[in-house]
């Protein structure tokens, strides 16, 4: 059980403590859950109440709520910062320790200091992996790819080949980096391959979820930004160019040559087809379709509203009319104009 | 090849039986291409007149439908829930055969009797497996994590650490359990990790299908309940919760901290928002997104319906227009007061 | 380094040769980017002016821009097929040797000549290899599966039982075949499972892409036919069928029993849902659903279009009222007649 003093806690997370620097904390909870030997936190206002009867030993909070709260505090702008640096000293830490005995490490392979390779990876030709990189069991990385140092890669995750991933970055399982793009060209009834040879390359500090692909370049390669997150169950299309910080979560996909600004964010499900530019800052809402361009920051949307069956019905039939009630209305306003002359 | 007489049949799906007991059937087959060994079923009445012609030699149907088969009959009030019942006397044993030599199983871990590991599983600290446990090839199993009795894991699983899976479950290939939910602080322009503390309990009898992710919470655990039955590629945010028996059909996503409640069915493709409470007994249909909780049980649906692409960009473009047309609406309704009166 | 003279190119593309037949080109590049020792191609007329400042080597192109380029020209019909075909010569060639000393072959397995089978890949009882087969790493064949000659199936991917692929296929990492279809019979308040007895079928020259799941068939087989092209994380459900030549992109999920016709094509993140005919030469834009059977070639599209969110929000609320919004205008044409009167 770890055991932290708060001042240690202060320092580390950049707070301002009011209360005992001695003070000891052994985990972290909600303020509703929280005991006495637990650090809390509050972030969002809509909790606010639960700092009169939570039983949490010290809450990291916002100074002008320093007020509603009387033990240990730390104060900090960004409450929710704090809580997050905080976490990271309760984070697992993989078992893995060296290089287990399955593993099948190419004799061309490089490896840095420090590396945990776990049992059933598989290390291609000319790979480079850097220090402190940790592998799941039975992840692959292909031939000709890198892997920065301390990246830290899940179980059962597939790099191909030609795949740079750069440092500090997390890759969870079933995640497939550098499989072909899609692309074929249509030769009578035919469909002909067109080879996929570019590679993948993968900033510093890059999160990519479970279950996530990311296709390779068709001639140039995939590029994805430095602090980079992506969540599960993406698909990354060939040729596709993500900005930096630029965040995405789960089960969206991006069709191949589209360019996404820095300091997007894409919410859950979306859709964005290929050869788009996105600016920087655009923020797309949950299950939208993207078809043009976007040039301008903001936020934007489409789809429709959640509704019970039987209106949505209804509504969702006379969608289909909707030309033709725009000429309706059209017509009555004529007839109107002529009526009120 | 299995001999089942009819009498035997009845008995284990509780049917009453119309003819010979000692009649032999050796498999199961729709009506249209049943053979006089062939038990088969009539559940959905549109395919009723398939009676007349089957050559079956005995079928599970509704008393009401009895009359119009005159060879052997099994008798059940729901025969849909017979022919399931039938169907599981032919289902697919996997061929593993003990512990295979090539398991990597740590030390601390702790085996259940008849336990069946596959090539290249590969066994945590302190993992605990429960009795009948079969874990197809390369499937892993992180620390701390515990799996039912009974339960069947395919090839290629990844099991993270701290997860709990009840008894007679069933994973299919490539699903992740227990990989970090998406919870990131914005810190000025980076991405501060917050560590994903929690893990992921599974009740008893669920079904998980082949890619589908379900994230570790990030305090407190994921919960999913018993008897919940999930398609593939479904994406399980971090501390959601799924109420017993819902069932999700393939490539829907549920965001983080949202709860459904029991008996509640999501059909395909579907986007459910984080942060929601959705009643028990809730049905959403295919790919419709839901950003609001609901309190009522009910039938609820977004979108809209599919048309000839020439029609549908007309329409599509005078969605955008719509408020303005309600507009247009009212100040027609108010000239026509006027010229009215 | 590749060293091909454009005269051997242009017997192997099938282009006429407007040059030198003894030119050496080392590489594959797009105009802008090309240098001497490079082969490109125009087929986006968009680009066309750079034939004007590329320094290509070569250029395979249309004979009706022959004029606008002054080096040496390949002249096709289809310069995109050209590409196509000359790309390949550039395509990767796994580095799998023989058959490693860690694949686990069950003792009734059947390989042809030449087969590859990286390290921890799984063969069970009864499986058939053809010639030329290559594994990638930890790849799983379950039992009584069948793979035909010269297919390529990457890392990490599972076949289950009872699984047909055919021949000069390419299956890409963590992709799923096989698995149980989604199927369950309500008996009160439990799901019954229906036991999955169908198999796959895949037909010759069929790419799958990476995470992609096919499921097995409930009684018969699912089916995918000759040339069938499918992206990264489609879902095909139980007993889908697949025309030949049919084209799905990335993220599209496929409900049980629907059959697609031959020459489709379906855009990314689309939903089609079960039991749906839908005729040959039918396409499908982007994040469509469809919900009906598709009698007619033609394209067909569901959705709204993306706008600002502040918009997209009232347009949206007007959805809610179209019905209403129709009695409105319907109510304003009559009192319009009865004033006009």
């Amino acid at each position: 059980m770890k055991q932290l003093t708060l001042g240690s806690i202060a320092e580390r997370i950049g707070a301002r403590l009011v209360g005992d620097a001695d003070y000891v904390v052994t985990g972290l909870a909600p303020l509703v859950s929280a005991s006495p030997d637990h650090l809390s936190f509050l972030s969002n206002m809509k909790y606010k109440q639960q700092l009169a009867t939570t039983r949490a030993g010290a809450v990291i909070l916002h100074p002008d709520q320093a007020h509603l709260f009387s033990r240990h505090r730390l104060l900090l702008d960004n409450p929710y910062v704090g809580y997050a640096k905080f976490s990271q000293q309760f984070a697992y830490k993989p078992h893995f320790n060296g290089i287990d005995k399955t593993a099948r490490i190419d004799s061309t392979a490089v490896l840095g200091l420090n590396v945990n390779l776990a049992a059933g990876t598989v290390i291609g030709p000319n790979v480079r992996l850097g220090d402190n990189v940790t592998l799941g069991p039975n992840t692959i990385v292909g031939s000709d790819s890198i892997v920065g140092g301390n990246t830290n890669i899940a179980a059962n995750v597939t790099l191909y080949h030609n795949v740079k991933v750069g440092n500090n970055c997390i890759i969870h399982s079933s995640a497939v980096i550098g499989a072909d793009g899609f692309g074929f060209a249509r030769d009578g009834s035919n469909w002909v391959k067109i080879a996929q040879l570019g590679g993948v390359i993968i900033g510093d500090n890059v999160e990519i979820g479970a279950g996530t692909t990311i296709d390779c370049g068709a001639l140039s390669s995939t590029l994805i930004g430095t602090g980079v997150k992506l969540d599960n169950q993406i698909q990354i299309g060939h040729n596709v160019e993500l900005g930096d910080h630029t965040a995405i979560a789960g089960c969206s996909a991006i069709a191949g040559s589209t360019k996404l600004g820095k300091y997007c964010t894409v919410a859950g499900a979306c859709g964005i087809v290929g050869h788009l530019n996105i600016a920087d800052g655009v923020h797309i809402t949950a299950m939208s379709r993207v078809t043009n361009s976007i040039a301008k920051a903001g936020v934007y949307s489409s789809g429709t509203a959640l509704d019970k069956n039987k209106n949505w019905r209804r509504n969702a039939a006379r969608f289909k009319q909707l030309d033709q009630l725009v000429k309706r209305i059209k017509q009555l306003e004529t007839n109107i104009f002529h009526l009120g002359r």
